[in-house]
């Protein structure tokens, strides 16, 4: 089975980088695009409104905390994501397994799914790759995950161990896209599988070979991001990409920072999504033209001047750098919420640019440029 | 001195009710009005175009905790307050004085003013009356207020030692008053004495006559809202605004629900501040036309419906109170920031709708209205 009314329209590409137009039942994406995080159907202090003003055109939320509180059922009856939060463009959600499995108590993963004990109410629930798939029919996004084991990267084991979970994983990880996929019923959902194998090539080779021959709707780079070196990353990512179908959506999950989103760009990847801008924006971390600028930094205490002169979001619009230092160190929730938001801008422009870059040929000097501010601080 | 293009000019009575214009150097201000409070300069989580598309016409913040953070002289390099945060209208300030007794650690008060150590960087500083009013010279408001010394009510207490104590700190307050007329120096602030007396109708009385021969700019009225009861607190400022030059603001400090302003509206009061709007609306207490709603009850699980039918905010005008309640649970600070909003914006409507009131004559029926939904629970 594949989704109604989703598919992927090539625009242009720039090596194996590509621009596309990603449709959905809730609209069309410019891929590649980076997905705000909004955890429990809300991204930080943002408002809808300002997601789309910022250049947003689709938000992740995390099942495992919708699951939680207010429960997929009443989500559902109010509409699914669209109708109960406010934002009515497309929607992606996470299987919940990583949540569950870093935020639950006592989870215990085996052939099945997880077993976990719920922070909220102490009752032991489970999590299948039937039931994820379930919780997200019911929450309506337009994009589902499918359940997935991921094993954190090892540095100190012993290599042997290490690759025999990492294959041990990446096995199950298959068997359980494959439950997924026997028991989808939405037909308006796309359903991404997930390519797991840590930094071993032959992993990832045989992972991508076996998700691809299982005929998703897209696919997703997991395991990524948790302590392997950047060329180790970007290694992983283009043997997977390669053994992928080029005609549907690849998306690296949960990275990064910028230089980490154009490495993916000029590897073929289309979606993204991270915590960084809004979780750094919150502690006064500002990502700018011209580096990173730490806000809390006392240079900064009476610089009247914008975040980014360069940038048109609310915070750089209207306020200094004097007055959002100020607000940050305060701990005022607006200072967290403007800085977020920037960050988001941030993003959100940086995506736009490389999908102009793409299109005229010139990834390879945004690139270079994202890689020379990549450890300038102002 | 009186300040130089600042002034009340009435439009309208009922009873001792009045609507008038009062124009200060940013702007006028159409009173009775309510000041919503920017502590740190900023109203949680709410930002300056929020604040005005609500209807606020004047902000109030805490000269203590900008004396902390940032402190004055930064905010004056950066054009006050005014140039400092993006809030160009009108600003009042308080005197510090009341944050300092109750919030800074060991705070001793006696004639001179008030010793107390700083908990930012535990060293030991000063504020009296004279420093109060440099310290909002500096910061730029439109309107300061002068240091006052204010008493707790103590139901437990002798009778008579409490009244002595009432008289004594309410005629050091008119001596500190003195002391501040004669320091004030920025001809475009307007400054204003506070009465004080606690319920007592003979010191009341005294502290407004003795306060209104010293002609300042305007008048509050201090020490209210600690624990006296409606008609303690009613009869307190009827007996001093009967003493108060009525060409002049007349400020109710610190107050209050619904009701209390719709008292002192009744009463000749001009204006008014008070953190119950945003801090309910933080923890999920809204205000609406039909009564008090809260948002954390069960029976909202599902409601579609928004938070009030007839309110124009953002938050009823996009979102169900099943989702509002879901972010408020949920700690969200979207949800803060929305809840907020609303109960600011109920707060701005009343008084709006209090001015009409008083110029087609018929505040009564809406102080009946307001008593009526004092109570009520939806």
């Amino acid at each position: 089975m594949r989704a109604e009314g989703f598919g992927l329209e090539l625009i242009a590409s720039d090596g194996v980088a590509r621009t596309a137009r990603m449709t959905t039942p809730h609209g069309v994406v410019e891929t590649p695009a980076f997905m705000p995080v909004a955890t429990f159907g809300a991204v930080r202090g943002i408002s809808a409104a300002e997601l789309a003003e910022a250049g947003a055109q689709i938000l992740l939320s995390n099942t495992y905390h919708l699951h939680e509180r207010p429960g997929e059922q009443t989500i559902e009856q109010l509409g699914g994501l669209h109708g109960f939060t406010g934002w009515t463009g497309p929607w992606l959600t996470d299987s919940g397994g990583y949540q569950v499995t870093s935020l639950a108590d006592r989870a215990r993963l085996d052939e099945d799914g997880v077993v976990f004990t719920s922070p909220l109410d102490g009752r032991r629930r489970s999590l299948t790759p039937e039931i994820a798939i379930q919780i997200q029919e019911a929450l309506g996004s337009d994009i589902a995950m499918v359940l997935d084991q991921c094993i954190p990267i090892e540095k100190e084991s012993d290599g042997r161990t290490e690759e025999k979970a990492l294959e041990s994983a990446m096995e199950r990880t298959l068997r359980w896209a494959d439950r997924s996929r026997r028991v989808r019923r939405r037909e308006s959902q796309a359903v991404f599988a997930i390519v797991q194998g840590g930094v071993s090539e032959a992993l990832r080779r045989r992972s991508a070979e076996g998700t691809a021959e299982l005929d998703f709707d897209g696919h997703a780079h997991g395991g990524l991001g948790l302590g392997e070196s950047r060329d180790e990353r970007r290694q992983a990512v283009a043997v997977a990409n390669a053994a992928l179908p080029a005609d549907r959506p690849r998306y690296l999950m949960g990275l990064g920072r910028p230089l980490d989103l154009l490495d993916g760009v000029a590897a073929g990847i289309d979606l993204f999504d991270c915590v960084v801008p809004t979780r750094n924006g919150r502690h006064g971390l500002l990502f700018t033209s011209e580096g990173t600028l730490a806000l809390r930094n006392a240079a900064f205490e009476r610089d009247e001047g914008p975040i980014d002169p360069s940038c048109a979001c609310p915070a750089c619009q209207r306020h200094s750098r004097a007055y959002l230092r100020h607000l940050i160190r305060g701990g005022e929730a607006l200072g967290a919420r403007l800085a977020s938001l920037h960050n988001l801008t941030y993003y959100l422009n940086l995506l736009a640019r490389a999908r102009r870059a793409i299109e005229t040929g010139t990834l390879a000097a945004l690139h270079a440029e994202i890689e020379g501010l990549a450890t300038h601080r102002i």
